[in-house]
């Protein structure tokens, strides 16, 4: 029970997946890494001459998603979405110049998808699928059917906490 | 006159850059973004219920290079740098965590490399060279002509203004 609770917290995706990609760098396996979050710094002070304090800044968007880097020498980015419903998937998740970047990564020919954690499970959704769905659904949302029809599961374990590169594996590399 | 002064500021080379990288976007020809420059909140402060400003920030290293992305289908990612001596390229440029970074990639069978900014040229430093140069030589700079030996002389012309990806076809893609 505790297991499930601590899951629900708002870091809790971005955390597991940051400790999978240390792992998974450390031996060498990817080079992937979290994108740092774009702040727009409007003020900087120099309490001394050799400090400085950001001292206004605010959030500002980012249009590509938040994670990229190397695996299998080919160029990998994805992005990570929490779902709280148990049915379907929101697409209001997925920002308009979002979804333009997934396009333009599967035209360079660049491994692109999201990690959906929904239901206490995880799953990795191709862009292609994404992109795919969102030209032919009417809907504003996947639902949970889709993915588990389309998506490929990702298993946890304790090193890697998130084996997602193994649903890479499978979802583009298939031998 | 003019043309050689204005270079000197210290944006100048970013923002050419930058410049490239949406023109060469806009074209297709790649896909290649500025990482945003990490920066450690230290406090936010939400002045309204839908608002929020950072007043406490300090800019933080990154161990990574400053431009990544996808050309050809491979994985790129690389730095600039601007020289201001007119003999050699001081190597305290590259930053130990850098240059391990860049072993990692080529590692990782990505294409890495410095654009370096000296005597009002721009050249491709090959990561593969830069690390051979760092474990061969003594000296703690890059000479002038070893640049220009083993760079791959930059053309800048007006859309983009740096056609560093004809160099990178030099590099990389010989055929």
């Amino acid at each position: 029970m505790k297991n499930t609770s601590y899951k629900n917290r708002g870091m809790f995706l971005e955390n597991i997946i940051n400790d999978s990609n240390t792992y998974y760098n450390s031996i060498e396996k990817s080079l992937i890494y979290k994108k740092p979050t774009p702040i727009k710094v409007l003020n900087v002070v120099y309490p001394t001459n050799k400090s400085h304090l950001i001292d206004k800044a605010v959030y500002s968007n980012i249009s590509t998603l938040d994670y990229n880097g190397i695996y299998r020498g080919k160029y990998i980015e994805f992005d990570a979405k929490e779902c709280h419903s148990k049915t379907s998937f929101p697409l209001s998740n997925i920002k308009s110049h979002q979804l333009e970047h997934i396009k333009k990564v599967i035209k360079q020919k660049g491994i692109v998808f999201l990690i959906i954690y929904m239901n206490d499970e995880f799953y990795l959704l191709k862009g292609e699928d994404i992109v795919k769905y969102t030209n032919e659904e009417k809907r504003k949302s996947i639902e949970y059917e889709y993915l588990k029809e389309k998506g490929y599961k990702i298993n946890e374990s304790y090193t890697p906490r998130l084996k997602y590169l193994d649903a890479v594996d499978k979802a583009y590399f298939k031998e």
